[in-house]
């Protein structure tokens, strides 16, 4: 019933994928490992953790919730780009040494965010895999900066960037040689208000459709809410997924940044066994945490 | 770890609900029934059919192939709402009548759209439901004409409307004295072009959380591609909703209208199956197709 | 430097402009005469009045205001198209009564909404030209229904519409017969919000481009602030429009409906002036009103 | 009847303008000086060159074209930020050389986009103004960058970003030292396609209200058509723009990049003449080129 990894990816007229991240190009899809942390066609990723790392005891009380409650990967955000100039605009270089002693106590590998070609040295050093954001997803500079490094790239959709464009910037990476990039769909804007962003869930069959890279989502931005991360989760895995990317923070009333769209640990690990039960329901499973070495 | 029906609507700010549709008017979600076939908190309905009535032949080999796969509901367009004047504008009357005739031959309830007030009232003598189309959602007098009658309403999502103005819809129809509203989200328009429209997945929970009434899913419309339905079906359903309309044509490649997005009979007998483990998956069931009387 | 009318439709690729309305279809532009004036490529058009037609004294304190400011045309809402069913929804007949008295005192020939195909009868033989509204662009039986009769029809771009749904849309009306059909700019649904609607001024361009009907421009709905209606209006001016619709109220603070986008008798006659020089840097003129048979 | 500058902001409710760029900061309007040329209340200053440095022949040819013309600085792109990565990259420090001898040979002051931290103090030392273009506008270390020099920015409006947003970004610039930014709406993303982007006219009245900073439009991104250029520039010098940035190549045919929505020079010297009317019936003028030195 379900459509093969290739089965026409012409049938989308009038949208010209690049040569490097074609479907077309590979006999299957692509595994990237990020950490020990495989991503690909078969089992399914959890990362999670705060938006920004704000302190020693917020990050390492959330990582070790994190790896209680199953999660594969530790996210958080040392370099933050917001909005408006007077906010948070996070730790920098001691929130990545943070995010390094998190590492070390709990073994999940991080993945953190660079926001200038800068930075990209110095966090390729430290992390396991770079972020770059919705707001950069065009800075083709960085994309060309992080496409030189030997890290993997967890590359998040623009927040009005059309699939194309979205392809064209993974194509802007891969083309410096560094194939190992998941791609990330984090919401679109549109004219709807009650969510935070309009969660684009049919971006995964047609990215896994026109592509051989996995292909992630991200329901916490993508809605905004707290309470709707949980239904998104499960429709983002049911449509096809290869993974997720959840805010949670130990204590979301009182978060520097994003508290309304984080679950707290207790939340995360009842999705975690919603997620498993979806999962299963298309064939799939989800991946083992790696025992700290 | 799942919201309860009642959560707290409260904290979707700057989104007025209308009194008749708010979840705060009632103790429990709504069940609205279209001849027999219950839509509500606990089984979900497969509606399915061709976009459009073309003929006998056509007609009466989907129903039966609708009704083999487990289909519980007809639709199929006879008064069709067409962007161009040259385009086949449906059967009309004649329409209606095979519509009739099909669900005499199968004992599938049958669901047809109004466009206009004067086609009100011999709908309502025929079909057993009413769908309101998206390019009629803000067509106040036929909001109002069928909140007169006693038949229930599917009423689909405008392609831009906000979640707001969706439900003062269907306050119009409520607000006339007819309770019997199932809300259809079929996607709405944003600047993406690979698909025909974004189907706004997250309008499911933010629906469920602020009004009392069943919310269905359009993969067909909301996706314009048919090897996109089962996927976007299965994630509608992870996601909370309580049934699905989908487009199924006999010979899609020979439809008269929106043949790219109907999947065939064999296509939904596969998707029911895939359905029904996601519904174990989020605790619910498939309801049963009424036995031919 | 300008383009002329017929410069090149083609170069709008993927876009189908249906064959009554395309610009190739005619020689010249059209011109649309509704009540003795005249919308065509040469003189602009000024259409003003309230929002809805609220009570007698409003009405006719507004409609000699708007006379002597210098507009050529009432405007009025007798039938309203309202978000909320709890909201003033017009005076229906007795609002038509009340437009026709104003016309027999002002001489200013009058347009107002059809909303449902059963009041298009009844509102032609009173009114001047018919409305069709945003809501209703793709109610196709309503399109057909003012397509039959012999009255001016002005047809406002849905707030969700394409350039090609809007000119297809003014095709139904065409095809049946009526080939009197002013088009109308009023904004577009978009991602802002510091303004009701995004006025797409470059529509006037493109239309005027890809068909033979005169073009006209609402700031009021397009802005939604008051405040902003002379900028809009001026820029409309300089895009080429061939005339305006404005809402004006005599006390904007105490409006049934839409005073925050309405401005005041005096504002229009300042505007009045304004508009003239305007016109006249892009070689064209204000229409003179008619004098009071 | 116009609003005066400083009207009423607070009546755009739910838009947080930042403190620097306010309104309510300054008791007039800004006046940015680049080169010698001054964005300001009172005279219009029209930029115009190749979308990108392609050649010295080009680039000179253009330039003396633009000087002919009336234009009163040259822009051309020497990093460009090109969607796909196997397009045109621009002739980066190269170009930068040749637009500096174009101003040796013309007197015209230049304005060049920066793409990356790293390229602005080069680019500092050798342009008159620094471009920030829509795909960088949340780039935020390139905004504190931009922010620490002395150099005059313009700063392009994000094709996805709201008003708020775009006086955020620009508060990221003046927050570090920076009052020199001239803010350029270009068209936002929307659902039509007719045009490549849908340009927000109204955006200027909305920004001129709300901060003190200069506007100016760029008509040949926010249509994508070059004969639409024309009506598009008098529409913005209508809505009260202080100036217009337009893509002029001597051979649009021939062009790298952006051919499609370039004017040619005798079409930018119909232009002039246009605009020159239209900024003296909304009571402005055309500022005077400079005499080269």
């Amino acid at each position: 019933m379900e459509m093969n990894h290739y089965n026409d990816p012409s049938i989308i007229d009038g949208c010209t994928v690049p040569e490097r991240v074609s479907s077309r190009s590979r006999i299957a899809p692509s595994t990237v490992t990020a950490g020990g942390i495989s991503f690909g066609p078969d089992g399914i990723v959890i990362i999670a953790g705060p938006c920004a790392v704000e302190s020693r005891e917020q990050l390492l009380v959330t990582a070790e919730a994190v790896k209680r409650s199953g999660g594969m990967m530790l996210r958080g955000g040392a370099f933050k780009p917001r909005t408006s100039p007077y906010k948070f605009q996070g730790l920098g270089e001691e929130g990545i040494r943070l995010l390094e002693e998190a590492r070390e106590k709990t073994g999940l590998p991080i993945v953190t965010e660079v926001m200038d070609t800068r930075q990209v040295e110095f966090v390729s050093q430290h992390a396991d895999m770079l972020q770059v954001g919705s707001r950069n997803m065009q800075n083709y500079t960085l994309l060309k900066e992080v496409g030189m490094q030997k890290k993997p790239v967890l590359l998040k959709r623009g927040m009005m960037a059309t699939i194309e464009e979205f392809l064209m910037a993974a194509e802007y990476i891969l083309n410096q040689g560094n194939e190992q990039v998941v791609l990330c769909e984090r919401g679109i804007r549109t004219f709807e208000t009650t969510t935070r962003n309009t969660l684009d869930i049919s971006a995964v069959p047609v990215l896994k459709n026109l592509c051989h890279l996995p292909v992630i989502v991200d329901p916490s931005h993508g809605t905004g809410h707290r309470w709707m991360v949980p239904s998104m989760a499960k429709a983002a895995i049911a449509a096809g997924a290869d993974g997720l990317i959840l805010e949670v923070h130990h204590k979301p009333e009182e978060a520097l940044c994003d508290g309304h769209q984080s679950i707290d640990p207790d939340e995360l690990t009842g999705l975690m066994s919603d997620i498993r039960k979806i999962a299963l329901a298309v064939g799939r499973y989800i991946v083992e945490p790696k025992t700290k070495a």
